[in-house]
């Protein structure tokens, strides 16, 4: 007989965190392509480049030039998208055109000063030195009084639109809270107040008691592809405690951040052999908006493109665009794909 | 002294359509690029290609083989993400995994059976055939009860995901309302309710005052870059008079449908001198769900991703997908070089 069977049939699934649906088609994982095959990324970069603008010592674009620096460095992005003196002002047309000025502040950070190393590539130590980097950059960002969140990301890779290969990730603070955080607030506080705990610790335990879409675990932290994953090998990492924002985390818990980031990343760049490419960014609380957010639980997430090899991607296009996130391959598939493969990088195994 | 001016400061727009925001940062469009160059879209492509499973008589992936098609033609999607004999299901468990069945019907429409001819090249008699085709599709899949809302899209391009060169376009019709559309019926249901209008008609109305958003027009459609516009040439197309779905169009009007289709894609041909990519796609009321839908006002969006040049486009990546959608140039700017290039195509511009 033909019953429902979320391996088989097409369905939508709901994000609990954001309250939006994505359409899963498990069974087109097979249809050929004749599209657009991608450059994989070079296997192997050099140390230092001249005319990288990132790289220790040199000039960039506003002719500042960096220090001869040798771990993590944060500083304004010469190239902000929002500016800290932006001047207030609404437009309201009769409700049709509406706008208002945005305050904020942009930040860039080098994860180190190897042109060559990404975060997979990095030593544990060095990893954990970029974690506390995120931890300053955050505890002086939220110290500005007009700073409502503050966004903390990477684009990885070429073609996740990285304008420079030198390893880094960026800040972008806001006086608003932007529309994700918007989303993933209202829906924790529902949840938070009607069952007193936070969503992501339901969810947690649900997902640790049937392993399926668990990719790796730590005593501080568990990556997973979510229930509701839209791109084919989107991650999450949630951690175990249930605190508002990184500020929080003990020392522990930082190592514990480090060890699964590198494992999480690892797992990715051994998936297809290359340097994996990804958006990833962590969301948490709000601040300075007067509120103490008890609903809120830090995350992770990654949104890898790559759906085939390292070549072929995933696009999120038309019928995306207009209606409905569409994914191929199930999330319980490629969490197990993810969670067999080694943790040792593929560039070393065998060393 | 320094006021609040959207040319030149940060500042977030809002989307009527959707009540989702954009952020602007008209200072930003002077940064280095050290990132992804495209290859440009070739020149010239065959009128007939002896492996393209769409090109007239050849077999397609299922087998099938083509007929020696003369005009657009419509078939079913040999790798459809929706099927129409999906078993009913739903899946709950505690809120927190949650998910439905969704059956569905997928089309292919072959714009023209040549390999080489976009929809910018096609003559306007056979871009009229495309709409009549979009119609008599339109029609059946509405006449199916358990079909809600009929999507019809194009992926142009292979950095849009065009999975075949072949031009084409995409229809897929789904049981539930997609995500993007329940968004538009509330907005414009809201403002119908208060104003007895449609939202697209008063919008169009204030546009049409201003001016400096429009890039073209005749006597049934408008084509303009929206206040909120998230893609940097990103348009619409709205129909002056308000109807709920194609159907209601008339024969004048669906002339004017395609001459305004030849005139947009044109000026997109010419802005970068290379065959445009973009995701297009109409919005229009859902059917069989036992209401009227008077609020609803038919319209089309394009959503194209280059940016600076034929191979340099803007990416939708980390803080967009993080937190919110961001552009560099205004919507102002991109009307005005649209709307200043010519309407002959390059191609056969001097010839
Ligand atoms: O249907 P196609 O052309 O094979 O595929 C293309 O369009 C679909 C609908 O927008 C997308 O889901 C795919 O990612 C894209 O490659
Ligand atoms: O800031 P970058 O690296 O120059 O630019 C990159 O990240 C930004 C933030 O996600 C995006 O707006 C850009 O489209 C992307 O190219």
């Amino acid at each position: 007989e033909n019953t429902f069977d979320l391996t088989a049939h097409p369905h939508t699934r709901l994000n609990i965190l954001t309250g939006e649906w994505v359409l899963v088609s498990p069974h087109r994982s097979k249809r050929p392509w004749q599209g657009k095959v991608e450059s994989p990324a070079l296997v192997q970069r050099p140390s230092y480049v001249e005319d990288c603008y990132l790289c220790p010592g040199n000039t960039r674009a506003d002719g500042t030039k960096n220090p001869a620096y040798t771990g993590p460095i944060a500083f304004t992005n010469d190239f902000s998208a929002l500016l800290a003196d932006t001047p207030k002002g609404v437009v309201s047309e009769d409700d049709l055109l509406v706008a208002r000025s945005q305050k904020g502040i942009c930040r860039v950070i080098c994860f180190s000063p190897r042109h060559d190393l990404t975060l997979p590539e990095m030593e544990l130590p060095d990893i954990r030195k970029v974690v506390d980097l995120w931890h300053t950059e955050l505890e002086s960002l939220a110290a500005v009084p007009f700073i409502k969140y503050i966004q903390i990301f990477e684009n990885k890779g070429e073609i996740m639109g990285c304008s420079n290969p030198h390893p880094h990730g960026q800040i972008w603070a806001s006086e608003d809270v932007p529309m994700e955080i918007e989303k993933e607030t209202r829906q924790q506080r529902n949840y938070y107040q009607q069952h007193g705990r936070s969503l992501l610790s339901a969810y947690l335990e649900k997902e640790l008691k049937q392993e399926e879409r668990i990719i790796a675990q730590n005593e501080h932290f568990v990556a997973l592809v979510p229930f509701w994953a839209v791109w084919p090998y989107e991650a999450m990492i949630i951690s175990r405690r249930h605190v508002q924002h990184l500020l929080q985390f003990t020392p522990a818990e930082r190592d514990g951040l480090a060890a699964i980031l590198k494992e999480l990343t690892t797992k990715y760049d051994n998936l297809f052999e290359t340097s994996f490419p990804y958006s990833a960014g962590m969301h948490q609380m709000p601040f300075n908006d007067g509120e103490s957010h008890p609903e809120w639980h830090w995350h992770m997430h990654f949104y890898p493109p790559l759906l085939r090899s390292a070549t072929v991607k995933k696009f999120m296009v038309g019928y995306e665009m207009l209606a409905h996130p569409q994914r191929d391959i199930t999330p319980e598939y490629a969490a197990g794909r993810l969670r067999e493969l080694p943790v040792v990088h593929y560039k070393k195994a065998g060393v």
